[in-house]
């Protein structure tokens, strides 16, 4: 096992490093950039269908969509109105910064403003990848229950941004707001949190409002 | 990433022996387990919630709960009746079989009939270690949505038994049944599916009748 761990602590100080070139390749491009992650099916890519074709308006948006198979999320994310790339991590469960170096290769950075970085659906994996954006935003959803903060610590400790999706469910399904809410407090005080419903547009505006302000505030 | 390829071969080798190990204590004792998978959030502790009491009747039940943190599922298994035995993995995204070997050991295997291993809430990575137990059961639930078997294939094709959770939620979501037994029938053919709602209880019989036809074949 101390081989392991060996080979694991290379690897991550690799990844750091890599993010560090890959967040200095996004700030000369002036392009503000968030790391999307989540459990399978909160709904990142839902998120990314009712955000971007509002922001497109103002906007340059791509989208880098990681996945274990298949393009069915960047399809629908140019369905959407963005630039799309897919990484396919063929099983590997998260991202890691030189996916997103070559990603950032098939893309004109000097035609973005925003770029939103789908991670592959889990919950654990892609905490410990830093890709070099400039915000973590965690998608949880009302279904996956009340005690995720609880369960996935790390997840939840080093995220910018918590979005509550699938409020629409609140009336048929067993979830203490005010019990997830004392979790994530616990682990992330004073987290900016945004409970929306990607399915009927509630609470949408303010996470837009958010976003808009970051693109506003870019160098 | 040679040395990391060389060093993963070796642990899942490792790992596969060891999981044989597990499975010949396993049925030395007459114990059937299963290795319970699922995304965060799918139902797999209030499956065993309401599991364990229709078979505790008949069957002595012991629960091996594998999580990033906390014991509140292995605290729910030991309230529905249940010998719990909790791992935290301590950051690690999946069980191994060493951890069920020690698990193993802090439990009377001569008293129990039926293990349920619930094991950590993972899409991805569970999917490629052996627990040395007799059938996987993943849990699937609607609100994930219908494209899942397309987005993590390595799960949908290794299981034996699939349960779809949270009907009582088809309603009120955008689920496509078919569309999703399309992905399950093209990865896993003639899968044992048992669409249930932990809320409401439908379903749950069939699914208990299948782990009693199973416990009642035990050598």
């Amino acid at each position: 096992m101390n081989q392991r761990v060996q080979v694991l602590e290379h690897i991550l100080a690799a990844n750091q490093t890599l993010a560090e070139d890959n967040r200095k390749r996004l700030d000369t491009a002036g392009i503000f950039s968030i790391n999307l992650m989540a459990s399978p099916g909160a709904g990142k890519t839902s998120l990314i269908e009712r955000t971007v074709p509002i922001l497109a308006h103002s906007y340059r948006i791509a989208v880098v969509e990681g996945d274990i198979a298949t393009s069915l999320d960047a399809d629908r994310a140019a369905a959407a109105g963005a630039q799309a790339v897919q990484i396919n991590t063929g099983g590997e469960c998260h991202l890691d910064a030189v996916m997103l170096q070559q990603a950032l290769k098939r893309l004109d950075l000097a035609e973005i403003d925003l770029l939103v970085v789908e991670n592959v659906g889990n919950l654990i994996c892609p905490a410990s990848f830093a890709l070099g954006t400039h915000a973590s935003v965690l998608v949880a959803s009302v279904p996956e229950g009340d005690d995720k903060p609880f369960k996935y610590p790390g997840m939840y400790r080093g995220v910018d941004v918590l979005i509550i999706n699938k409020i629409d469910l609140l009336p048929y399904v067993h979830f203490d707001m005010q019990k997830f809410e004392r979790g994530v407090q616990s682990l992330n005080p004073g987290l900016t949190t945004f409970p929306l419903s990607c399915q009927t547009g509630q609470g949408i505006a303010a996470w837009q409002t958010w976003l808009i302000s970051r693109l506003g505030a870019r160098g």
